[in-house]
C-alpha cells in the first residue's frame, strides 16, 4: 500500500477562509480573493501574526470543502499520514490533535506526525500547498492550490485546485 | 551529514527514574531496578498509567545522564532530530516541546518530530530504547538499554548502555 502524506493547513484546514474572516472582524474589510494571488500569509493579511498566534486559531479552522469524504476514501486506498508543520507554533499541537480527532475521527493517533521541517518524513506521495515541501520530497509531488502558490508553474508537481481534483489522481 | 534520530523518552528523558520517584511517593517502596528487568513499563510500575497521564509527568522528567553535554555534541556532528512518539499521550505534546526548550535549546523547532509511528521518518541512524521502533528503520540501528529491553539480544542493533559508550560509536 503506497503512503500518502497528506498537509493539514492548506489542504484539510481552510486556513484562508479563517484569515479572512478574521480580519473581516477587525476591519470590516472583505478582501477579494484575487488580490491575494501571490503572496504569502503575512503579506496577505495585516493581522497574520495575531491571529496566527491567537487561541484557537487552529482549533476553529473552517474544513476544506471536500476533504472528510474525501481523505476517508483516501485512508481506504492509501496508507495516509497527515503531517503538519505545527512546531513553529508550539500551542497549536494541542489545537491540531483536537480538530483532527472532531473532523477526521477515522484518522489514528498513530497517522498523525507533527514536524518542524517536512524533510523528515518518509512517504511515496506527498499533498501539499507549498513547493518549498514538496521540492525536498523524493517521491511523487502534488500541489494543492492556494492563493500564496497559485502563480507559480513546476513540472516536477501536480497541481490541483480542489478536493474533486484530487480524487480523480489518486 | 548524516540523520541522526534520536528517541525522547528512555534515551533524552529518564522515564525510569520519573516512574520510581512517582512510585516512591505513592507507595514508600523502593524498587529495585534489576526487578524490572525485562518488564514492559506497564508491566513494572503498578501506577504506570495514572503516572504517565498525570499532568507535568514528561514536562518534569529528569534529564538522562550525559545526554546534555553528548546531544550538543552530535548535533555539531550530524543533522540531529529529536523524534518522539508524543501522539498517544496529546497532553504530552507541548509539555515534551517545553522540555526540549528548557535542556536542549540548542535543538530548534525544525529539528523536533512529534509522531504516532516511528516508521514515518526518515534518516540514517536511529537511537531509540524500543526494538519495535528500531526494527522498522532501515538504517543504522542503535539500541540505548533500559530496563525493558536489557533481555533482549538481536545482531540487527548495536547496544549502547549510556551516553559515554553511544558517544564512542557515534
Amino acid at each position: 500500500m503506497e503512503q500518502l502524506l497528506v498537509d493539514m493547513d492548506g489542504v484539510l484546514a481552510d486556513v484562508y477562509a479563517q484569515f479572512l474572516h478574521l480580519e473581516f472582524m477587525e476591519t470590516g474589510i472583505k478582501q477579494d480573493i484575487e488580490s491575494l494571488y501571490g503572496k504569502t500569509e503575512p503579506e496577505a493579511f495585516a493581522h497574520y501574526e495575531q491571529n496566527v498566534l491567537s487561541k484557537n486559531f487552529f482549533r476553529t479552522a473552517p474544513v476544506m470543502p471536500g476533504s472528510m469524504d474525501g481523505l476517508k476514501y483516501l485512508n481506504s486506498k492509501y496508507k495516509v499520514r497527515v503531517v503538519s508543520a505545527a512546531m513553529e507554533f508550539p500551542d497549536s499541537l494541542i489545537e491540531k490533535h483536537d480538530w483532527l480527532q472532531e473532523f477526521f475521527p477515522f484518522i489514528s493517533w498513530k497517522q498523525i506526525v507533527f514536524c518542524g521541517d517536512k524533510a523528515a518524513v518518509r512517504g511515496d506521495v506527498m499533498i501539499d500547498d507549498h513547493p518549498k515541501n514538496l521540492n525536498f520530497f523524493p517521491g511523487r509531488k502534488i500541489l494543492f492550490t492556494q492563493p500564496h502558490n497559485i502563480l507559480l508553474s513546476n513540472n516536477a508537481w501536480e497541481r490541483v485546485d480542489n478536493w474533486k481534483q484530487l480524487l480523480k489522481i489518486l
